[in-house]
């Protein structure tokens, strides 16, 4: 049985607006922060997962993700598998 | 002029519940993936910034999560800055 560490990033797609991200670059230059161009806001989820078949551990999350954890219409999702020690 | 590509991650302190995070977990169980151990929810920030001094940029964005991006009381940040291609 191994574990693992899979870290997720979640981010609005390219063409799709983000006042959150807006807002964000606006309340940075109201700071003096005068050199940010663009903020855009994603989600980071960490998923600590226990498995004896290591192969399909990068589908099952990509799965959940389809499923779940994104919204494919508006976002892309990248999966990054870490093992880990236990 | 340099171009500068920064990417934060903000995570709640391994010590912080994180009930949003236990609220995916359960619906991740639900929907059959019970290999899944825990889930915790964070924040990705991606920065643009222009900038003449390459230096600081590291600097620059640490404060900015110190003073905005972050809340240092619950919250830790990862800093990491690329450079573009402009």
């Amino acid at each position: 049985m191994k574990e693992y560490r899979v870290k997720v990033e979640v981010k609005l797609k390219p063409v799709v607006l983000d006042p959150q991200g807006k807002s964000v670059l606006s309340a940075l230059r109201n700071l003096g922060f005068g050199e940010v161009e663009d903020a855009r806001i994603g989600k980071l989820i960490e998923l600590t997962i226990k498995d004896g078949d290591s192969g399909n551990v990068e589908e099952r999350v990509t799965e959940m993700c389809r499923k779940l954890l994104s919204n494919p219409v508006i976002e892309n999702f990248d999966v990054k598998v870490e093992e880990k020690n236990v």
